[in-house]
């Protein structure tokens, strides 16, 4: 015996999602099928306007629904600096902590010879022409994850950036707060000591 | 600074599913984005469909998307036996371990005093009705779950089928095969030996 048909439907749609699996797929499914209609309704509806009402910013790279997007419009930001971050929710991660109002730059991704992922697959040249038509910005700071891949784009970024006599920074390395030295790995803690500070 | 706005409905859509929280919701709405549009919109069809296609087969209680459902009305099927479950998702289960092929009945739920749901609340009286009604039902196999609601249910279910003159079965309890005695909690192994078959 089969599933009825619109349940085998649903539950092959769900197993397209990252992470869920056949068994959470039919959970998943069997629960839409007792969630209220209208909340049905409005996820069907969200799904199709998330894809078709969403494109990426001209200026920047991240996901919005306006061009240019709501960071780079906003006049009360600081121009001046550029965050260079891998994916767009990088963005929201870094803006939620609430320090940081300058721009930002989405790269979509980063150098890996071993995927065949070059310079051109990224979101490069347009931050780079970012930069040459706008004199104010003073600091680029390379937020790539810190991994290897993200530490190569970051050294390659300022290679690229610095001749133009703009500053080139890297996001520190170290200690998460709360987090144990006695669990902490030994390049965390290498860079740990490399980038003490004063007290 | 907020998402936009359909990246932050879908996420909102997400969160209702079960299992989901907001760092997952999240990671699932940047990869709906980033997914090809026709297997979004698929999804979206499906959503819709299942909640408005399915509904409950008027004999057995199961899901089906025709009445009465494919199993209620299988000809090949053996309707001298019916096997009472908890969940459509149940009879899914049992029907793919291959071995069984008479009919199902679904309970919706479980008696539980303490959730103030009785008897009334589920799928009681149409089984009452249906073994009236069928004279040619010889078996009740009570399968539902191992747990103290369930065994509850069952038994009150045997004391209303019985006098009617219908044997009444439980599943067996025990090892689950490929299980490791250590591991096995006291009330399993107790099972276990009690319901022990000769060799």
């Amino acid at each position: 015996m089969q599933y009825p048909d619109p349940i085998a439907k649903l539950i092959d749609s769900y197993m397209k999602l990252p992470g869920i699996g056949s068994k959470t797929a039919t959970r998943l499914a069997f629960f839409t099928i007792d969630m209220n209609k209208e909340d049905v309704e409005t996820f069907a509806r969200s799904l199709t306007a998330a894809k078709n009402d969403l494109h990426y910013c001209s200026i920047c790279g991240n996901i919005t629904d306006e061009d240019p997007c709501a960071i780079c419009k906003d006049p009360s930001r600081d121009h001046k600096t550029i965050l260079v971050v891998e994916q767009p929710k990088d963005v929201m991660s870094i803006d939620r902590s609430g320090d940081y109002h300058g721009l930002y730059h989405v790269l979509h991704g980063v150098l890996s010879p071993i995927d065949g992922r070059g310079p051109e697959d990224l979101n490069i040249s347009s931050l780079l022409q970012r930069l040459k038509d706008d004199a104010a910005v003073g600091e680029v700071i390379v937020a790539t994850n810190a991994t290897p891949e993200g530490e190569a784009t970051a050294q390659y970024l300022a290679r690229l950036i610095k001749p133009a006599g703009i500053k080139v920074t890297r996001l520190a390395h170290g200690l998460a707060v709360g987090s144990d030295i006695e669990y902490a790995d030994q390049m965390t803690l290498l860079k740990a000591v490399e980038g003490r500070t004063e007290l």
